[in-house]
């Protein structure tokens, strides 16, 4: 075969594979889909166009598909409500794209999430007026482009951890979110780590894992 | 001669030539501070030695040397007291002798300035409570290094003009204040402009510009 | 709602919020102008693609679209025309799209602009034949893409604030801009800032504020 | 005063603040120490000569210098030892300066910490060897210079996070860091986020905040 | 004519000339397929899109596309069967298209291959279980893209020659396959050489060059 | 022997060899000066410290150091005054030692140079006064940091052609010369070609060949 | 109008304003190119699309395209042949492109060119069979892709100036002809200067100029 | 201890571990090259200076410190002469340095090299007086500093393969190596792949793998 499924992850790594959409074929995703749910209790497709999403779903007709975030995602069960939760933070309304990747992501790995959007640097007050919400996450993924200054506020005023992910949203000297993973990089605020540019699965797998150790005293 | 001196530089441009120390000897430098000293007010030499310095002031023992800033400054006249002024704000305290330079700049050349210092977004109270002293500017210069987050914080505050200076203050991925750079060229905050890595002179003498212009209706 | 209108945003700034066009759904567009004209004297949509502009149009007849700027703009009333102005000027014919989102925003802000184009430096006379009028203006934006040499030697020739607007014209070793953008952060001659590459907004909203302290006192 | 120290950040942050060693004189850290250990129950610097840390020797000698690391590190009392700990690990003997860093800051934090040193993966049966005490970690940071591999070797190891800190060791297209920095940012294993090129300290600041996270169930 | 064909090459390098189809019309293609076919034992194109493909086929029906190595051959005679091999190591899915480019050159040179697909590092077993085949090889083509860390792993396991080929797969701060380069490029394995990104053809080349150097002797 | 000296060039170039200083023994060029005096007309050695040119002057007493332009130096005879000439022209005084380097080169191949320092573009009435003696130049060598506009200006105002060496006189967003290098690369004036960063030498080398074309009809 | 015609421009830089075509409609390029035709005696419109080229043929029906350099040309008489040419030298078919642009550049300027194409430093033999051919020109247009060498190796061979053009042709490493103007800029052969990537409109033009100086003894 | 020195390395991988010597201090180097030279047959430490070289001589008077090459090595026993050999070709005397840290790692390993210097592309007849030499060498390894156009001439003359080695000598637009290496990755010729700038150690290592393959029928 053209793939070797890896169903021994999820014993290994406390979560079970996650598809990688881009560059695969409708057909090909489909049969690692239908394998994967058979042995698991979620299945998660990222970076997958509408049109591949439609033939998965013509088999797989529980299969939700999220447009914004360009996710393919099904869970066994849905989640019980519980108190703690992880925040989302995004700036701009330009990255909701990658800050839905990571919302629908910690979502299909059975951990609550809370959206806290638009509330970049630049109009303070948005940011203040939700900062408790975001102290009372177990751990925080902020989403920022263009100069990607977020996470610096957003570390000086939270104590718990923050995954950020830089977008590549913006132009000129941005170039394709440089100016954000760098700011991110050079973060003088403490508690702050970094994935890769549009990485909003990234974060939200970081966050997750972080979770199940807090929530479940170590044990993933 | 090695060098043609500009004397007609402040009837043109509303202000004296200034001297950058960098690659001059001292004995050039106090030639050229000696002619400027006769048909102006005041002189400045930035990117000076304090071993240079001290060889110019055996000539001109009424020139003042600031260490941190790395300014040798002489003004025939203090200016007298105004209640308006510039605003020098800086992120930490390694940005200090970026935001003298700038600050020497602005006095030299007449206007009244008043420093904001130590005030990243990394502890944002530090900001917020000076924040009222910044909003009476009649612009601000803004200077950070690593992430140099703070003009796109500042911009989102106030309504009047700040010059944002990167500084090259930082390590690893700071890549000698590119990061910071790209900041302040990516702020989603209206209002700011920019002008090199580690250019205190430019960004005061920018404000000079517009502090005249303002308090003297239009005319330099 | 995908996003919080900020109508503070001209008591805050002094300017009402500018909708940035690219990304947003023509759908999107209507809704936030609509809400915005009910408040303001003036609305601006940049970065907007004529088919959507159009879409718009068809509930905001009174909305003039700008093919060049690519901008959607409309103002309650036109500015009384005045002696004072900002000058927009720029090097080539084809830096004319951000010339003109510079001065689009400019006329929409209530600023009487001057149009200086095609006066790039290699051919120097164009510039000096003009020179009179680029002096006269109380700040000036100063478009170039290519080597970006223009404000550079405009710097040299008036005495008021230049903000600088380097753009993406260009091919090889122009890299997207950063040629022009470098060329213009180590200017040479003072009273020059910059904004982002292909910025023509940010460096008219810049100009603004300046024009708006120097012609009323300080108050905006 | 030429800084303002911080003290609530104890109380904001969980932890108390960290001096940065490097642009400060030996005087000036000397007045911060002294300050801070008043009131905190341990004081670190980073980044510090032997020369300096002997000067604030002198007045605080039973502040501990590690010549590696350069720390100058003081806790009032050991933590006692428990079961869960921080593993530190390391590609090259070349990292030693950077993972000890990490080490000293977790230490000073009052975290255990374990280090895995040298178990770079051009001779992979050595990080295989060490695997069972990294998997027994709360969480890990990595280390690694040059190609900055073993982040992603291990990620696929251990289901923990895993804080990755490229370092700058290498030569020719190594750039500084900015090989092994991509390529952690890259990483095609889950559970890796990143800090800035030779932040040994960063990374320990994270996995501390996580370590107590998870051992006070949430409560920092 | 528009191009010199180097029919002396053979001779010169031991190998035939192998077109490069990008840029190159189907008519001139074909002109130059049909002048190599007849004196040589194989005819490669490489880089050749489907549609010219097809043209090509018309008139030369026992050329064979692969779709996925976007090559189009053609060999005399097949290789006998022998013991020894090229092993074509692959990271990913995702690499498959620069991994089958190497597959098809290197064969149509007239050496057999193995392929040892998707053992990527974040899945060390999946290497591991592959590794002896992998040691039989004389020498060893690795093809990975987004972190490139599979030459380093594997050059620490064999000890014969790898030819390391850096993809373009990934995204953000993989820069179109420079974080995979400079990993290679930096790979504190020895044995471990380097070509360009997503130059499959050019590594099989040399793996092919020394592949016959080893089982004739030196003699090519 | 260490180097082979290529005593056939001045046949073949039209002028000989002249001696790379930089990462050579003192011993090492006293032995290729001595070689290269007995067989040709001049002798230029660049890039040497004043220490290995004192050096070499023991034995070549009749060698001159210039200290800005870091040669050392030697014709047979002065060449006869003549009316056609190559212009030196450079932006500031920092770019001195650039433009002798330059301007000593060509003296030693014997052509007359004429040097017009301290013109850049910033006091756009120091070029144009000296425009006339410029337009009267065979051909231009235009040295400039920062920048780099000058060749751009200049390229507009001159018939001849104009051969440009960016410096790396500059700092922070300079890049160590990146800027006036990617400036004179995409000059908009026609007629400017150019050579790497401070290459001084490179710039008055192709002026020579085109003086030595035009002066003598195209015969070197 | 939307463009100052620089009819002045044949007597002040001694040839007629070329055309850029890039970023121009149809009938923008026709408007002026009707113009110029009136006042001189050839046009030339470089980086023209066959489309935009045949709307101008309607009115212009003696204007020539050339499919391959993209240049619409129109000359008012054929020069007459004469013993001097500039040579057009290029390494392999990819880059005939930028050379036929420098080749219809020249003759339309009323220079004598011989095109030596496919000549790469690959398959020496090709070059050394043609190097009095090149050796014969009055100055040669060095054309190369990919790692650019040729320029170096044909400074070595040939006395007369060399203009040297990267191309952007290659890929990966290439980084869009960056690796070819890197090579050019620091070759080792003296005699070459380099022009913009894909420039060949640039380098013929300088060329031109050397030419008309040559042989019209430094009369323009 | 400081290190886990890898004993087996040998058997694993066919050749004993070499030190690198950088940012190793003598006394770590003493105790490594002693424990070495007991279990190995040669020992070799790369990168280290005469002062920490002379020190350990003191204790193994038998090594011999290479002053260019900046190695110190040992072997128990010199190779007996035989006919086949690697070739260590280098481009111009500046590149020394990497050439015999490439010959001396060669040589140190049991293989005989031929030394080929000084016969960079520049001065082509230098490298035809002696490609049959080149020619008649199993492998290559191929330094060249500034323009790195070496290895893509010498690929077209020889039929056998090269290891390229980039060198950081040159300056300006040589940015430390950037351009020799983007040069040889970017190489037209087949045959060639290429290892970190400077890594004389790396190319021969590849060499020697090669070597012995060849000349032991597939046996290392
Ligand atoms: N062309 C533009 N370039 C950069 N910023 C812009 C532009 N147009 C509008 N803006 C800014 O974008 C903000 C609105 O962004 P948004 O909320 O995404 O519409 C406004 O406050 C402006 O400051
Ligand atoms: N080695 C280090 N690298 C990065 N940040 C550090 C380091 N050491 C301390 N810090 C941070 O620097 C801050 C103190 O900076 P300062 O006020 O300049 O001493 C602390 O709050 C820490 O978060
Ligand atoms: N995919 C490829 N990547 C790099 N070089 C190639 C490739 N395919 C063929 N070549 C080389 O390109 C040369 C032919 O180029 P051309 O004359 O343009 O067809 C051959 O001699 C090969 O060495
Ligand atoms: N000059 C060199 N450049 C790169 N790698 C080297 C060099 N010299 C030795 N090495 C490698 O470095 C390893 C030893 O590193 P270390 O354990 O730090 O001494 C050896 O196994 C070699 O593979
Ligand atoms: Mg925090
Ligand atoms: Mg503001
Ligand atoms: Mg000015
Ligand atoms: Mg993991
Ligand atoms: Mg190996
Ligand atoms: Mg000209
Ligand atoms: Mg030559
Ligand atoms: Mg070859």
């Amino acid at each position: 075969g053209f793939v070797k499924i890896d169903h021994h992850r999820k014993r290994r790594q406390g979560f079970p594979e996650i598809v990688f959409g881009e560059g695969k074929t409708a057909e090909q995703i489909l049969t690692i889909v239908q394998s994967l749910r058979t042995r698991n209790d979620s299945v998660l497709v990222t970076r997958i166009s509408r049109d591949k999403a439609v033939f998965v779903q013509k088999e797989c007709s529980d299969f939700e598909y999220n447009e914004i975030a360009r996710t393919l995602a099904w869970v066994r069960e849905k989640p019980k409500s519980v108190d703690s939760y992880i925040a989302i933070v995004c700036a701009g309304t330009s990255d909701l794209s990658v800050a839905e990747e990571a919302a629908v992501t910690a979502e299909t790995l059975g951990i609550p999430v809370r959206r806290i959007y638009d509330v970049g640097v630049a109009g303070l007050h948005r940011l203040l007026d939700n900062i408790d919400e975001i102290r009372g996450a177990t751990v925080s993924v902020c989403v920022a482009g263009m100069e990607g200054a977020l996470p610096s506020v957003l570390g000086g005023l939270v104590t718990n951890p923050i995954i950020a992910v830089p977008t590549s949203i913006g132009y000129g000297a941005n170039f394709n979110g440089l100016s954000a993973l760098l700011s991110m990089l050079n973060s003088c605020a403490s508690g702050v780590s970094v994935v890769n540019i549009d990485n909003g699965f990234g974060a939200a797998y970081n966050a997750a894992i972080i979770y199940k150790l807090v929530h479940k005293g170590g044990q993933l």
